[in-house]
């Protein structure tokens, strides 16, 4: 027998040379889960120059209104201007680099750093250096972090070039209207340390093979064959409801390939729950008031992603995001928020309880899951395996990740 | 003055350069303690490719019963299959690699992966992959891990080319006998965290220069001058008390370059302890039923290896065994079992208090003993010093550990 | 936009390479606070060959009295012989290394490794190695740390060649007389961890651009523009009380570039308090006794450095001094040492909440920016900013570490 994975590197190796031992349809060879290199590479090159859902527009609705996003190290002041547009500054001071916002959200006319008092106009420009002379204000205002609305959504990019929401916002403002995305509010917030390698997390989420045996709580309120034979009375029964309620059934896939170079990856695609379920919830029973312009349930939900990591499961009451959270190469966060229409009064209209219910308890399996994966890819046993049909999205996931790597082909691994 | 350590590399080096550092005769030179990258060749190289002592083939006595074994990240499922045999797996799967058995000891008809559902048979051949097309059963099978049965104990090894147990068998198996090895039971297990190398932990094991400075417990029953003139008269009339009882008193020293290439290493050897102790405990008077076929006590105690890690000491009425586990280059875990013969009962005929007494307390310090012994190899004022005679069998353990490193030589360190 | 900073380092870099990316007058480029190669050079080749500030002769009044300095793994046992003289010797024993003194200070006729009680003289030679024949005795000694005594005061340097006292001694000796420096106490000792890198605490420590921002507490008592014209006054009037009571006020840079090639660096500057504070405190009035010789209070406080790692500031009644511990590239220790007259008796002649609670909240305020600063210098959009005329001696820190740098430019980065 020959050992497939070896503790020990004998030789220096490059992102290149991990990206030509990957195998399409096959999971990712062990290196991908322990180098140190990888993991700066992928953080810089790809993690962190793609969109990251941040947070409401709502949340800072007057001039001043200002948040943090913070991720993987990086920090960003989103922040609503007096003419109410929207910034996001890198949260560094050009003096010497502290924060210079330490607060994870509120309202200012200016920031101050706490360190020595530098101060910064809303729109990041220099205010003041504090007794110093002969500096160039114009080249010292906070640096500018990309970012974006759409739809009441903020986005966060930490790239220099980051891709376009032009495309996207044609495509999709019009599938995602009735919903009305800019009339939410966050219900909840809950974050799930993982024991694991990020990308171990972004594959769990995009298969439901592994749905039937870990999930009982959600397969019996959604069907988890998404391509199979017993899907397709389902959809179709769904799809006649839903036209009836004017709600969009399109079936839209930009991402990787099929979106153009420059623009964001999105994706819009709309599928059934059980006959008997309405939403995502203990049991199938509504848990908020219908979102937007709905006028009824059609037992359907609407996967969307906006940017490759942020994908957003709207149930007809309410939506459920997810965010993947890298905080080292084998430790993760999985954090989820609940969005309910900003009308909503919790107590009354909702019960933060059954809200949450059935994500929370597919995630605290989830995180077993994944924790013990971690521990099998890293054995000197592990090599990869092949992916089942119903693992497509994950094997697309690795597709595009290793593609999007190959720009970092020359850097150590 | 010149510092003999640094704490900067100013060049790369590697096994073999370390190895060139070695000498005889002395402790190790610095780097052994602190290169992460030699801890990685050590573990792929040599430690983890060792025989490991699991546990008792009596803890798997029914088809279909399992335990796992689980060492520096690997983990075997130890399991009897239908014909009665002992088998182990390596505890992955092959799809995406999951850890495929959670629970650390149990029954199973059939192993089934908790992620995806696929399920191996006892003998780690798939059985079933849910919906998937076009695989190739027969290659799938969970890996084979290499595992021994000998007098009742169970041994693992993760080399992919383990060594032989044939002439240990033969020469050990008539000596172990009358103790009854395949009649016992774990009485006891405790861990003890020791922030130091893992080799620290054995050198200190190996040698009993220690035991009169820093273990008065141990030094009351036992006489800790294994080699002085001290020893000669107690061992004499030990000797003569053994035969009556037909206890063996061979000395076998199969170790290193007395070990045929290819056989495990296995010593016997019989030590006497004071006059008046008959078994290592507190006041040395017994503390459970004399072991197998043993008619009495003869105030001596058998030291057994069985590969390199795997110490046993045989006293006549229980065994106590210690296990070596790294855990990082800076961490390791000291664990001891304690045996006794299966039929005793707990309360009645042995007593936990009693039975584990002098291992822990004599650990207990020993712990401490090599966590400040930690912290003076990592100083930049440490250079090797000479061993003393006492230190022989640590000397041995240098000697042995440089000697297999040596197919490591040109990894980096 | 250019990012400035990048998560990845494509290429292996020196210290060479960093150096000649400083930019004298700007903060250090990102690569200086998350190099761990560069942090052990530092270490190695900077931080531990400075002379660091270790306790006062005064604990180890007697023969055979002794003091541990322990300082980034390394411990030196500080010892007073039967002569009088005082040794430090490496705490690490010539055998296999163990620490040989665990308690942190005591009294001991001779040094007995707890391991296998190798003993020591007080000078450090070898006494006795049990049982052990055939070694060089007179090359088992411990090994000589280089220790010096000035004023009562300890200091410790683990460098081979460490720089001279010479010339301090001629230069401060006389400024300091008046003080008693050499009849003090340890009055109180506290340890504040901080989440950075051990070079933003002392760039914090030598500056006071922060005070007026930061520190409220201290601004009250402190005039904070040091070469302000606010300033001049103030010190005319101080420097004319001084000269009534012989305080001395000279001025002493000797730093850098103003000090010769091994010597060790020192300074001696006299600032003024506010008219009506007369020492460092909630309320500006006194919290112990005059020390050594002062007849009254001058308004006045002296900075002092030995070394260049050793602040004292010397308030008429107390003595303030801080030690920077580095602990891993992004944690240390804060520690701060208050010292009074040895006669002062706690709650007869001073107050343990009120002598220390100024540079306790001061001190804890420093730990929430530095902390700050730490997140901010890791960011990717960080990038060096220009220093403030006041700071100065924050300038001069990054001028005189680079500069000693050199020293290692061949070394990884």
């Amino acid at each position: 027998m020959t050992l497939s994975g070896s503790l020990t590197s004998p030789a220096p190796r490059t992102v290149g040379n991990l990206l030509a031992d990957y195998r399409p349809g096959w999971s990712l060879p062990q290196d991908y889960y322990r180098s140190e290199a990888l993991y700066r590479a992928e953080m810089d090159q790809f993690f962190l120059t793609e969109w990251h859902f941040a947070g409401l527009a709502s949340e800072i609705a007057k001039a001043g209104d200002y948040m943090l996003f913070d991720l993987c190290g990086e920090s960003a002041i989103i922040v609503r201007d007096a003419e109410g547009r929207i910034h996001a500054h890198a949260n560094v001071c050009r003096h010497r680099g502290s924060r210079v916002c330490l607060e994870p959200r509120g309202s200012a006319r200016r920031f101050t750093c706490p360190y020595h008092a530098w101060t910064y106009n809303l729109d990041g420009s220099l205010f003041s250096a504090r007794l110093m002379d002969g500096i160039d204000h114009d080249k010292l205002g906070l640096k500018p972090v990309a970012v974006e609305e759409f739809c009441g959504l903020v986005f966060v990019s930490f790239a220099a070039d980051p891709t376009s929401f032009d495309q996207m916002r044609r495509d999709m403002g019009p599938l995602l209207r009735p919903f009305g995305l800019d009339r939410l509010k966050v219900a909840a917030r809950k974050s799930y340390p993982v024991a694991a390698n990020w990308k171990l997390l972004v594959e769990n989420y995009n298969e439901c093979y592994h749905c039937a045996p870990a999930h009982p709580e959600f397969a019996r309120t959604h069907p988890t064959h998404m391509d199979g034979d017993r899907m397709k009375p389902l959809n179709k029964a769904m799809v006649e409801r839903a036209q009836a309620l004017n709600i969009p059934t399109d079936y839209v896939d930009t991402v990787g390939e099929h979106c153009p170079p420059g623009s964001v990856d999105h994706t819009f695609s709309r599928h059934s729950l059980y006959d008997d379920v309405v939403t995502g919830s203990d049991d199938g029973k509504p848990v908020a008031p219908l979102l937007g312009n709905l006028a009824g349930y059609d037992s359907g939900a609407a996967d969307v992603y906006i940017g490759f990591f942020n994908p957003f499961l709207i149930y007809n009451d309410h939506v459920v995001t997810y965010r993947f959270i890298p905080d080292g190469i084998d430790r993760s966060v999985q954090e989820i928020i609940w969005l309910v229409r900003d009308d909503a009064v919790e107590g009354r209209d909702y019960d933060l309880q059954r809200l949450t219910w059935l994500w929370d308890v597919t995630t605290v399996a989830d995180k077993t899951i994944i924790e013990k994966n971690q521990l099998g890819v890293l054995s000197r046993y592990y090599e990869p395996g092949p992916l089942a049909g119903m693992e497509f999205y994950t094997r697309r996931f690795l597709d595009l990740y290793t593609s999007r790597m190959a720009r970092a082909a020359d850097l150590p691994a």
